[in-house]
């Protein structure tokens, strides 16, 4: 595995292939482990960690790191599936600096949960579609088909994550596999 | 032409396609007349300016406004063409506020050319390639090909776009078209 690059950071070129960074930084794999507290259905998640703690997404970065005055980068890649009827998902995070981030849909598709600790939004990601998260929205990325959904982020460097925001406060709404498609239901906590 | 918006802003999903963005934000045309004191040869340029005065390139921005915290896009066209031989390209600017951004190649292919005051560097776009323009470095994209030649920008809203550092420090060095695509020759600036 590759790793950030020490500032002062170069003028680089970087090529975007399937899911390839070249050159690449650190590459980051989040199982059905990762996600304690975060699945609605606490006992259907326990079991499926016990048998088998599928891969729910990876995310993969660029070699600009995450410093302050940088604009790092990443790929992340959310396989499908759902435990429960809960579609695989990122944790969610809110950014401890306030900064506005982008993704951009590049394959697959998939939503883009917002939630200000108040309000939720709920955006539909498809390749070319741009999903904006403004400063002070936690954000959480959900597979909603059949295929891998993949978008790349683009974010300031000094934003920072904040996975404990989501655990205290979630995320407004949880995105369920419906027959439909999917469906948005109020939050809940775990259920123990 | 739509303008920015308000802050505070709201989550927003933005469709890319082909030189679209929807919703869209301002949208600024540069003509060979806007790029006063920029090409090599002074005396192409103003007869050119003089007999059709081109639209060099356009910016199309997203709703998104330049203020601090948010993380604006826009997607930039330069037509194919050259001036003597000096193909076409976008004034160049520098950072007031040192921050990084990233150019996405969409379609077409160009280059972008980064200067710190010392350095020169040139990076060779194509769709899914990602220039990486550290803090400091001042940059300017040319069309190096036979098509338009679009990329998507992505910089912080503080950044801001100083364009007379250009015209005192100039870039290192400049884009000249050349049988074998394109040659970098010393900067030197425009013959009066």
């Amino acid at each position: 595995m590759s790793t950030y690059l020490a500032p002062p950071i170069p003028p680089m070129r970087i090529e975007m292939a399937d899911t390839m960074l070249a050159p690449e930084g650190p590459t980051l794999t989040r199982r059905l482990s990762d996600l304690d507290g975060l699945f609605r259905d606490e006992d259907a998640w326990r079991s499926r960690r016990d048998a088998g703690n599928d891969v729910v997404y990876s995310v993969l970065s660029s070699p600009v790191p995450e410093t302050p005055r940088e604009l790092p980068q990443s790929i992340t890649t959310i396989n499908p599936g759902t435990c429960a009827e809960e579609f695989y998902m990122t944790k969610g995070h809110q950014h401890p600096d306030p900064q506005g981030e982008i993704y951009l849909g590049l394959s697959g598709i998939g939503g883009l949960l917002l939630f200000d600790g108040d309000q939720s939004e709920f955006i539909e990601m498809a390749p070319s579609v741009i999903g904006y998260i403004p400063p002070g929205w936690a954000h959480r990325s959900i597979n909603t088909g059949p295929e891998p959904y993949r978008f790349l982020a683009v974010y300031p460097g000094s934003a920072g994550h904040d996975y404990e925001w989501v655990l205290r406060h979630g995320m407004g709404r949880r995105v369920l596999h419906a027959d439909s498609g999917h469906d948005l239901v109020p939050y809940r906590t775990a259920t123990k």
